[in-house]
């Protein structure tokens, strides 16, 4: 089975960071022609989400509702004072599975894959496997 | 490996639509027996989810909690006015991995599989492949 | 392929259940060494997701978070009364992929991999099945 990591460095506090190119970049080296691509977040502070990568203004709403939807103001007991950003790793999820067709990405036409950061800035690792 | 794409056509702003028996129709075509069936959705303002199947009312509560949960009135950058929509798009996620066994979708008594529709009415499609 | 099925109780209204010590032991009885493990919840009030498992005080904040989250006093059609369970269900969704590696989960650092009971007590199951 075919495996990998791919690093991101973010800079903010609650950002995506498009890291499409990187794992295609990773399945180019790896001769992968055809399967399923299956991304793993090891951060309990972050999420993998798939969205619109045209727009980059997409990104930033995103990350605007998403404060709005998590509450900031209520009594947390995690000391770390995060727990924010856990419960949007929760929402967002922490696994992907992603379509390889002839050596690429099967996406749909407006579709990028982007790291989460909920907790930043950070440096950060996805895992990936080849089924 | 086999692979397919379903068809959906929506017909409201958003609704979940059920897709159980389109897969399992697939499934019985392409004579898969055991293993996982990966669900893709190449949409970026559109979900999949499993949830209830039974009472209609569970998929138009869901909408109804997720237009509250999402907020609207806020000041979105995203020009093309859907970025609600978008946000959905990404709490809900975009893939599903679902058990075969015995040539038939392993799910509980009461789930079906949705397609989620956020900026209908469209015309949609679902890929799937089997591990 | 090989697959089980890991049995859980609840005690709490809502919940989050470490089951990552069932899932290694499963792994370790089918002497799984790589790949990659899917989760799948048959339950439509409840879900599977990966957190921090270190502090306890996490998956109570989580929980805490997300009874805020989902709207509990709008007029839900479902009699059963438990829709907010089941939009719960559809934004922590229901089923995980995580890597084995040597015989272990591929974890990071700090993550523990939880059922979410959002409609309890009751006697849950989950499914796994090895690729």
């Amino acid at each position: 089975m075919q495996s990998g990591t791919i690093l991101v460095s973010t800079v903010e506090y609650m950002e995506l960071v498009d890291i499409t190119d990187k794992i295609e970049k990773d399945i180019a080296k790896s001769k992968i022609t055809d399967g399923v691509c299956v991304l793993f977040n090891p951060h309990t502070t972050a999420g993998l989400t798939i969205n619109e990568g045209c727009d980059p203004a997409v990104r930033s709403d995103v990350i605007k509702a998403l404060k709005k939807i998590v509450p900031f103001n209520i009594s947390y007991q995690h000391l770390e004072g995060n727990s924010p950003s856990h419960v949007l790793a929760s929402l967002v999820g922490s696994s992907l599975s992603l379509f390889v067709h002839n050596g690429r990405l099967q996406l749909g036409t407006w579709q990028k894959v982007f790291f989460c950061e909920f907790d930043g800035p950070r440096s950060r690792k996805i895992h990936w496997r080849f089924l």
